[in-house]
């Protein structure tokens, strides 16, 4: 090994994780987003203003994040915690992201909940990878992300992905996903 | 993105995983290494060649692959299983390595058993952090590193690293790690 690298030489750690909450015991940043970062996310924009104005601006989404350098070669691990829901009929979702790099993966393994991972690339594919406990899903360099909770309880997963990877938000604010998912009378449906 | 990137995008996929007992519901790969195959490697070499006679050369540990393509950007996981034991009174560990790509980091969450997962870095320092369900151990860039199992049952986890990154087992098979974790009537002992 060279010597400068030596002298960036990381210590290895250790963290506990309650396997069936997905809490981690030691927390080094902690994202929060409430339903008001949501504006321009879903649908049904009326719904959403009256969720924030008659339940406070509840949490819709939590990032819980590790003390990994973001430097290249490391990887981040996380939890990513999604409240349960519906704007209108249409279900809790996190905003998505790229990657700022986009040629990084990203590992999803769901601990509690059910729902999706809504995936879409460049040439115009959608793809939708179901989440429930002990599911593995693995987003590919290149797709887009977001979560959707379709269930009752919060959707939970712990995360891996290149610490040096970032979010970019690119269009989905603007252009969205091509599809939605909704629930009706208990029916969950992907449009 | 480039036509060229966009040629090679990989399809999302999702797997199951059983969360007890860390078994993975497709494997593309799976790696057996049984006790002849860790000669070399432990303290007591007539112990272990005791165990091959005797136990007709048992599996040792065992990796559960999936089908990520060993490209850039891309990050493998896999399940890792070491079975229960003791050579003489050195507890089974696995051979450990270093990444051929010796920059890149590696996440172990444990999901059953009880051990160690033991690091070494070439400027002489040892590291050990515990691993019991739920465990986290972040192996940053440039650590070599080997699971040793303590308990009395196998001792599994999932594991994420990226997909380029290859085994080296370098001086490991030669010089082994600075230190050897042992089970003595019960009592686990780090010398």
């Amino acid at each position: 090994m060279a010597e400068s690298d030596r002298a960036k030489l990381t210590d290895p750690f250790g963290v506990a994780l309650d396997l069936e909450q997905g809490a981690l015991a030691e927390v080094a940043e902690h994202l929060v987003r409430r339903a008001s970062d949501m504006r321009g996310y879903y649908a049904d924009e009326e719904a959403l203003e009256e969720l924030i104005r008659e339940h406070d601006d509840p949490v819709h989404y939590e990032v819980f994040d590790t003390p990994v350098p973001k430097a290249a070669g490391h990887l981040k691990f996380c939890i990513s915690k999604l409240q349960p829901g519906t704007v209108g009929d249409e279900c809790f979702m996190t905003k998505g992201h790229y990657h700022e790099l986009p040629g990084t993966a990203e590992v999803y393994l769901c601990l509690c909940g059910s729902g999706y991972m809504l995936m879409k690339a460049d040439d115009g594919r959608c793809e939708a990878e179901q989440m429930h406990r002990g599911a593995v899903v693995y987003v590919p360099p290149h797709w887009a992300h977001r979560s959707v909770n379709t269930g009752h309880e919060p959707l939970v997963s712990f995360c891996v992905y290149a610490a040096e990877a970032g979010h970019n938000y690119g269009d989905i604010a603007q252009e969205g996903f091509p599809k939605r998912i909704f629930r009706r009378d208990g029916e969950v449906t992907i449009e």
